[in-house]
């Protein structure tokens, strides 16, 4: 850590406030959040309403001293041509530039920024690799750490009042397009975050146990569950229908393969 | 479910209460516990005096009404020979008449119960089983739901301030027992948790990166992180210290495997 061996003169606070639910805010990061001067606030992408919307809820709620400054920018769009990790990587490397800039013009030496992160900062999310970025190119000096936050995983649990994992089984987390190029080897229960490409209808296991969330957390959430074949449809149906009505969408499952394999592990009680 | 066709006099909540630091309670945690009447306690294991201490600091923090009546009972042990399986499925049961016996002694119709959860109740934790099985038994009509909470795997995380996932990557979260067992198929980061046997020591990977903590989110937590072949035996060697200073020890940790795979799906910024 390169920046630790100059002087620490800005923080940063990578905060996760949870899947869409206010009341997902931990102490700690309430704490967090009423520790900031500044909050870092991207205008993007068709959920921007409703991210405005609980941003400034929490921030009500939940700050009981002088409002942080809100600073605004602009998330910069990816390429779509061309080779898509090189893409990534000079998408990341432009916000990293945002944070720089905006870092040296709009935080002042001393000061304390927040990052809001939906759900948990830990979970395909970006901000901690755009974080090492800034460390690594080393123009502006600072401290950070990072506060966890309830992910829609957890919601998507919870709301379904089920485990993620059968007794002292494997689970393995994955994105959509990775499901779309095939179940993972050996996998038994599978949770999908980032589909945009509905790819349990490509899972070959028509009898397995498909549990749904869209929004979870939220007043807009949905929830279905039942056998892969019978609800497919339907939530490829329920899903369009949704994103229609709301102009975006966020939903996440876990599949429970049919064939059972022997429980062969304990758990805590 | 046949409770919800009866009329429902009883409610239990299963409340995720966070790994061990009091300020990863959120505030729908919060508000449950507020509404609770009846804690379940039970009384087990080693860590038995510092979860009764995280208890009853949580609840001195954060009840603002009168305080709920605890009740206390000893959790059964598991029986240690025969098929293990079975030895599981035997133990749930006892558990579960334990909790029929307490509903209908100890809770009067009408009100609430709390069962408090380390970590979240949706990972490696048998009380939605429990659950599961009061309903089946039919023998106490109740309703109940489920409230996230901060898993150690998070805290993990946080600590380390890094991803869980490689971007656009999978994820394999696992048992020791089952690492032991061999290197999860197709799997290139694998979160390992209820690890007794040091299975880090059995991956042949020795370049992989071990990101390892032990009680986590309390004051005596530990941190390390750094190439499996260079570290596994400092881990073994505190974690055999710690566990020896403290009486007992939960630990986690994540391994990177050291064969990078093309990064090949995107993630919200």
């Amino acid at each position: 850590m390169g920046a630790r061996e100059k002087a620490v003169s800005r923080r940063i606070r990578v905060i996760g406030i949870g899947s869409g639910n206010p009341d997902h805010m931990t102490i700690q990061a309430i704490d967090a959040l009423n520790s900031c001067d500044v909050l870092f606030v991207p205008t993007k992408g068709e959920e921007k309403a409703f991210l405005a919307e609980l941003r400034h809820e929490i921030c009500t709620r939940f700050i009981t001293g002088p409002m942080p400054r809100l600073v605004h920018y602009a998330v910069p769009k990816r390429r779509a041509d061309g080779d898509y990790g090189a893409a990534v990587d000079d998408w990341h490397d432009a916000i990293a530039a945002i944070y720089e800039d905006l870092l040296l013009s709009e935080v002042a030496e001393g000061e304390t920024v927040g990052l809001l992160v939906w759900g948990d900062p830990m979970l395909y999310d970006s901000t901690l690799r755009l974080i090492d970025r800034l460390t690594a190119r080393a123009r502006v000096s600072f401290d950070h750490d990072v506060i966890p936050g309830i992910t829609s995983l957890q919601v998507l649990c919870a709301e379904h009042r089920m485990p993620l994992n059968r007794i002292g089984a494997p689970v393995t987390i994955t994105t959509g397009r990775r499901l779309a190029d095939g179940w993972p080897e050996g996998a038994s229960d599978v949770a999908v975050m980032l589909d945009g490409v509905q790819a349990f209808n490509s899972v070959a296991d028509r009898d397995a146990t498909l549990t749904w969330g869209a929004y979870l957390g939220t007043p807009m959430q949905i929830l279905r569950q039942g056998r892969l074949g019978d609800i497919a449809g339907e939530i490829t149906a329920t899903r369009a229908a949704a994103r229609a009505e709301h102009g975006w969408i966020m939903d996440i499952y876990l599949i429970r393969a049919s064939a059972t394999e022997a429980d062969s592990d304990g758990e805590a009680a």
